[in-house]
């Protein structure tokens, strides 16, 4: 017998309830033992439900029970869910989260207390939902030194930039749909303003460089000020524009940022649309690998936190090590990095233009049919070369 | 002290070498252990170089020695690849292969006797090179009931084809170039007539399912009666032709086959180019993701073995579980199975397309401008009587 309480019957938590129940021989199949839901806790009484008599409002009812072996944290956001993960683990009880703002925020330090108290911690849902790339990482490319890691993370975000490239629709009205089938957040701005991918680049980063990434050191640019006239220039390049999560790892320093990129038809990442999230990494020895798949959704997301109930079931009697240790890693200061730049101006006047060309490192100009106006791909710059160039222009 | 022993220097074997001494102190990180090449098996001297006191030439050195633990055997082929295995697992050694017609053939055998030595038999590298397909199975979708696995899973044909495509070149002259760039070999049927494609899908199956599938119960067509031609009707309806090994999961049944299908644009596969491999599978809670990267190749490739000797460093006191028994599964008769055809004809003869239209099941007719002739996309249909249906056109 294997004993679960989940923390907060969301979306993920009652789709953990659903798999649990729905693949159970299975799971006892995989484990050997009976993996059974004995306590929820949620402020909600759900009257008249099989969830009812489960339900316990108080978190002392779950960490003083010796009987749970693992806690599911579903509940998101930081607080109280690392106050309840946190005083689980001390309890001597595993625990699995698909919270990425907790573990972005806490991961180091609920680490480390798996650790010392010999239970494991895993976060597989944290980022990608469906997609393994957790167990990826750390198990999969155990022997890699990780070259970079980029991501389209957010399903949100995704969604929208693909309704602007496929329909021409502004962003405003790209958001509107998707909110209206749920896909965004009545206050969408985690997801749009690139919050959620930040913190999912950064829990990547500390997986990639076994050390503490704060998530507060990534350059975070959203995707509120796409236009669609950018949908054209990028068209006319061959090229889409998706919101990247990225991170390259170089002498023991990271460069890592969250901002809309142009991304050519023959990169992995072009062809991931509508919700769906991709992951690419790459590695020393491994060369380029890519993993595309369900982002999010209550089902996905859940099958992901019940392969990590099957890794501690398999691991019970020990703590799993990830690598990823107490150490800080340093991220250098975007202004510092390097990039190319897509940048609009308006007007055609032929010298503004040849002397942007040159200030903007040999940029390559763009030029859209019957508009009055001209952009620019630049050369390699210094991120703060680029914003004082712009500035004086 | 991890000592290794690696059976074969080949491509992959020599690979293994190299990651590991490049990715020396990452791997002590990961494990806590000096992992060491102690000894190299090899029927030949290679003096002068750094493997030469390594090197010896019976088997017996490495079973017999108390101080090596781990096996990796990369030397391909079932014998005598197969009894070296099976004698270092006997004598307690810890294996893991690269080599996907030992696991097709012997896999259910070998992981029978790993278990009751209770040591470790891997083989991430034997499916997908550098793709984490085997541990993203067993571990990462632990959870999940298979529905299907469709993978592009043979870099050579996929190159071959990929040049047939984007050239309008020749079956013979695509696999010309790839013979001339070391993708193919000079006898280049194992790939070319899908028997490799047969054994991964197999391989994948057992996993899936947790009984032994017998690949050559697999239906398997290669890529040599493809015509340039094909590739036309192919552009002509937004598809791309590629080798797909395929197995369903139905009522405990596996239908599975090896052939060339034609791709639609928006399939997560149709976007694997190149000697790329991609991996599609569909779970009932997790729905479809997609693993894509290098299928073969030395340093991929040996990077998967040697993720392989980190789990192992890391599961050195007992056997982990693949969940892949002794039962066998059925596999059902292609005959019996039913899918929709391609099929082309000479000549516009009115009623004879009329005539075909209706003996293949509403099927839609295709043509190609200033060509006497036309294809026909067939209704679902089982295979025996698509089989009947074209014998009697």
């Amino acid at each position: 017998m294997f004993n679960i309480a989940i923390l907060g019957l969301g979306t993920v938590g009652s789709g953990v309830y659903e798999v649990i129940k729905e693949n159970n021989a299975l799971l006892k199949e995989k484990t050997g033992e009976d993996i059974i839901v004995k306590r929820i806790l949620d402020l909600r009484e759900f009257p008249g439900t099989e969830w009812e008599s489960l339900l316990v409002h108080d978190i002392k009812e779950i960490i003083e029970d010796k009987d749970i072996d693992v806690v599911v944290e579903t509940m998101g956001g930081t607080s109280p869910a690392f106050e309840f993960v946190r005083d689980a683990l001390l309890a001597g009880k595993h625990v699995t989260t698909s919270n990425k703002a907790l573990v972005a925020a806490h991961g180091t330090e609920l680490l480390k207390i798996a650790r010392e108290r010999n239970v494991n911690f895993f976060f597989e849902a944290s980022v990608g939902g469906g997609i393994p790339i957790i167990r990826t990482l750390t198990e999969s490319y155990a022997g890699e030194h990780f070259k970079e890691i980029t991501g389209i993370l957010n399903g949100t975000t995704n969604y929208i930039l693909t309704k602007m490239d496929a329909e021409g629709e502004s962003f405003e009205k790209a958001l509107a749909t998707a909110q209206d089938l749920g896909y965004a957040e009545r206050n969408p701005e985690a997801d749009v303003e690139g919050h959620d991918t930040c913190r999912k680049i950064a829990i990547l980063s500390s997986l990639a460089t076994g050390k503490k990434v704060n998530f507060e050191e990534i350059h975070t640019e959203g995707i509120t000020k796409i236009d669609t006239v950018d949908f054209e220039y990028a068209k006319h390049l061959n090229t889409s524009i998706k919101l990247f999560g990225d991170a390259k790892f170089e002498n023991d320093k990271v460069f890592a940022f969250v901002a809309p990129v142009m991304v050519e038809s023959d990169h992995p990442l072009f062809m991931v649309n509508d919700v769906f999230n991709g992951i690419m990494v790459e590695g020393n020895m491994l060369g380029k690998s890519m993993l595309y798949g369900s982002g999010a959704g209550k089902l996905p997301t859940a099958s992901a936190v019940v392969a990590d109930i099957v890794a501690i079931a398999k691991n019970k009697d020990g703590n799993v090590s990830f690598g990823w240790g107490d150490k800080k890693q340093e991220v250098v200061d975007m202004q510092e990095t390097s990039h190319r730049y897509f940048v609009r101006f308006m007007g055609r006047d032929g010298d503004f233009i040849e002397k942007c060309k040159t200030s903007f490192r040999d940029a390559k100009e763009v030029y859209l049919d019957g508009k009055d106006e001209f952009a620019l791909i630049t050369g390699v710059m210094k991120e703060k070369d680029f914003l004082a160039t712009v500035k004086h222009k």
